[in-house]
């Protein structure tokens, strides 16, 4: 923080939810002092205990007690995605600014449906965390931005980790529940084009793969994705556990921090060891005793991304931006500052405290949905499906 | 060679066009004894007489000349693409098996003339060399085609190279007239994928890439393919000569020779300091002093390549296969044996000796050409493509 933290009023959050989104935030949450968690709703009479005891405020059974608490400015809703709309519009109603977590919705009805109650009850959605939220991304957009580099042609993205094997719930393996890789981790590479091309999509064509019959899930994708300023945008995914692809990121992973280098599948086997998945999946949210991972280093990554501009390649990865000119090669070094995630509370505090539109908006969650969506429908139709806003 | 050479009765071949494709084939033909280059077709008068001083054998001016000779018995047609399909044609009507430089065509009703002529003069044709030859991606298709990994479900191959920024004669930066990645790269990674799958494309859909107005060219695309296995195919391809992902395959460039890491840009600033274009083109072609590069110490390769399987990701080298199983990792290592394209020579050597049906046969360059110039009719129609044999 540059400004002196006595001149910050923190915003009171209250949390929807206290399962493995949660607890991915809760370091941000604890170390940002714009952001106070004053309340929190969870069905689980444990979670409710154990949020009392860590925060001193009460922790409820619905949203409509949360929600009802007039002390609140603002709520975090990190339920299953299939919850979302339902948990942001009764927020929205309510008075209260909502950050929900990506996908903001699984269906494009219902990121039309939050999209209209933003209009209606003038309170804002912010989407997020997510990895367009990352510095080198960020930066990356602003570099293209410049003109500096010319016209932006082409982004490429692909990631291979071991989505597909972490401990889920039944429904996180059914995309019909909004579950398997594409509305999990192709709304990360999505977003992430949208913040590098500054570009709305026109279109997205894509195939979706369901490798593993032993595990059937939507696991990998690859998609084609056009935009309004003619850059081609090309995502792969794959979340099997066998290739790594943190091994071309210096063995930094998702989260920033550093993985031990070749210590092969470890989630692969460690899922095979688990006697009840959704105990273990249990176990990685909000209880006593639980934690997060290792303290990240570096800024959180997506993957390798190659951004092909008229006059130069740029590469954002965790440690800064590769930029590969007309000029020469340079390294623009990004290091960590202040709190991991601190980006998505700067964008709850900017709208709360000042009022600011958040960049991460619900129209743009609407067109997150509607390509993630998309992949799926020109999946099934075997055509190019055109991206197009409700109204 | 594991036979006695004293066996060997070498293929008497006669080469059409002495330009930069029959330089990077010359160490090959130097040095394998199951072939001998017997005469040669071609305009330059100088490249005749260096033709005839080099290997004691006539060189004319017209193929009509070269293929009226008795003695050869099959040719390598290695001009321009827009020539190959009647240089083609006219050698199967003269009783020679032909092995032409990929793309076959660079129309996909050239290429039908030429499978259809292949059936009238009972002739063959071998289209090589490419990247589908190499060793590593020959080797993966067969552990892949063993099933020991189970069914094949996504590919993904990209790379990121300075061919944009290479010597060139004007209509080969020019799609209309074969030039572009499209047809010479694209190739490449399409005839991968129709080894590593084992399987033939339905369809494809695909994006083509102008990104620098300075040297207007075709010089990116991205595409997706599906296979009849149910196989995704996934390829990304840039020219432009600022990344380049040698960077990931150990700086072991495409021919498999070392390059010296991390000189960046050297095609761009060569070119820049060239005062005539097409004559620094025709001085990578057959002239005295003219030579093709370091001598490759790796087998060739084509750029980063990850196959997912369903019990297995492979991802083939210049140095061998990576092999992530669910058994654990693994590293197959295949040294460079024998002469560099020793295995487009073992394709022909087969075919004249032992009249054995080619694998790079007519058929599959005709499929080859659907695909490519199915990039480009997808992006221009906007919709998927579907590929069908023209019988």
């Amino acid at each position: 923080m540059s400004a002196d933290t006595a001149d910050i009023k923190p915003v009171k959050l209250g949390v929807v939810g206290l399962g493995r989104g949660f607890m991915l935030m809760l370091p941000t949450f604890l170390d940002d002092p714009r952001v106070e968690l004053v309340g929190a709703a969870t069905t689980s009479e444990l979670k409710q205990q154990e949020f009392e005891k860590r925060f001193g405020y009460r922790a409820v059974s619905t949203t409509e007690e949360l929600y009802a608490d007039p002390n609140i400015e603002a709520v975090y809703i990190a339920t299953p995605h299939e919850m979302h709309r339902d948990n942001a519009i009764e927020a929205l109603a309510s008075g209260k600014h909502v950050l929900v977590e990506k996908p903001m919705t699984i269906r494009v009805s219902d990121a039309a449906a939050i999209v209209e109650s933003v209009e209606k009850y003038q309170r804002e959605v912010i989407v997020g965390p997510s990895h367009s939220f990352d510095v080198p991304i960020v930066e990356a957009g602003k570099l293209i931005a410049s003109g500096k580099y010319g016209r932006v042609g082409m982004i490429h993205a692909h990631y291979y980790t071991d989505f597909v094997f972490r401990p889920r719930r039944p429904e996180e393996l059914d995309s019909a529940h909004g579950g398997g890789v594409v509305f999990n981790q192709g709304a990360h590479q999505v977003d992430m084009l949208l913040t590098l091309t500054g570009a709305m999509p026109v279109s997205v064509y894509g195939c979706v793969g369901n490798l593993d019959a032993r595990r059937p899930c939507d696991g990998a994708y690859s998609a084609l994705i056009e935009f309004d300023n003619g850059c081609i945008g090309s995502v792969t995914y794959s979340g099997y556990g066998h290739y790594d692809s943190d091994a071309d990121q210096g063995w930094i992973g998702e989260m920033g921090a550093l993985k031990p280098p070749n210590v092969y599948a470890v989630a692969r086997k460690n899922l095979s060891q688990v006697k009840n998945e959704v105990t273990a999946k249990q176990s990685r949210g909000f209880v006593a005793g639980s934690h997060v991972g290792d303290v990240p280093k570096f800024h959180e990554h997506f993957g390798n991304i190659v951004i092909s501009c008229e006059k130069a390649d740029l590469r954002p990865t965790a440690k800064g931006i590769h930029v590969y000119s007309d000029d020469g090669y340079e390294f623009i070094p990004l290091p960590l500052e202040g709190s991991p995630r601190a980006e998505v509370v700067a964008e709850l505090y900017a709208l709360v405290r000042h009022g600011m539109s958040p960049v991460h908006s619900a129209r743009r969650g609407y067109v997150n949905v509607a390509l993630c969506e998309g992949i799926y429908e020109s999946f099934r139709s075997k055509q190019r499906v055109e991206i197009r806003m409700s109204d």
